[in-house]
């Protein structure tokens, strides 16, 4: 099954980033300004577009959630950010995994989740983030 | 073989997509700003840090490119640009395939080609494109 992968590395501790994925505030900075719910372990977070239950929270290393709800495409698959210190920043891995098919809309996806990891890198080390509905645009009507 | 794919719409008709993927002049504006060679169909581009044989460029809707020499983890993968005219924007499908394994390099370079092809957009559009060494950065010491 193909996968969508991603990586940023971030001028900022692990702790900082694992924060700004596992709060709502945190997120609410980068990918979705209105978002709600419950972002620590076992938590379910409302995207409005989609629901995340959070599968793995492991401080300062990893944070795994699974699709509930969402685009008929995301339905049963897996967001994964595993964080990593080296060369004095914080390595963020990101894999969006188990989609079934490379449709066209996977292809959107891959090219928004990149905008949407630099947008958490530039959230965490203070330029401010670029969380919908201000997020940046990859297609005329996006 | 994990591919890494993206799509972006860009508010220009194809025929001005493909000039800047088949013109030395078109890639030194969003992708490596002293690319040297020969960018249409059979010739072979020099990126410097990597060599592209162009093996298909099909007028208005097809570009692909087959590394000959590059970071090890590129040589022999495929870059394709599909051009489609949808919803009044030319809308770019593309794929860089043939990757042996989903390496850490394999993450980066998914995020790094999602700038460019931003690059590439905001190029054409007349905003003015990201080429390498002015390239969008994605960790600390990009």
């Amino acid at each position: 099954m193909p996968d969508i992968l991603h990586r940023v590395g971030i001028d900022a501790p692990p702790e900082r980033v694992f924060q700004a994925l596992t709060t709502l505030d945190g997120l609410r900075g980068w990918w979705v300004a209105d978002a709600t719910g419950d972002a620590d372990a076992g938590g379910t977070i409302d995207f409005g577009f989609c629901k995340m239950r959070v599968i793995d929270a492991e401080p300062d290393e990893l944070v795994r959630w699974h699709c509930l709800e969402g685009p008929e495409e995301w339905v049963y698959t897996e967001v994964t950010f595993r964080l990593e210190w080296k060369e004095g920043q914080t390595f963020v891995l990101f894999a969006h995994t188990d989609w079934k098919e490379p449709v066209e809309f996977m292809h959107h996806c891959s090219t928004k989740w990149a905008t949407f990891l630099l947008s958490l890198r530039d959230d965490v080390e203070g330029g401010g983030g670029r969380p919908a509905p201000r997020d940046v645009k990859i297609h005329v009507g996006d």
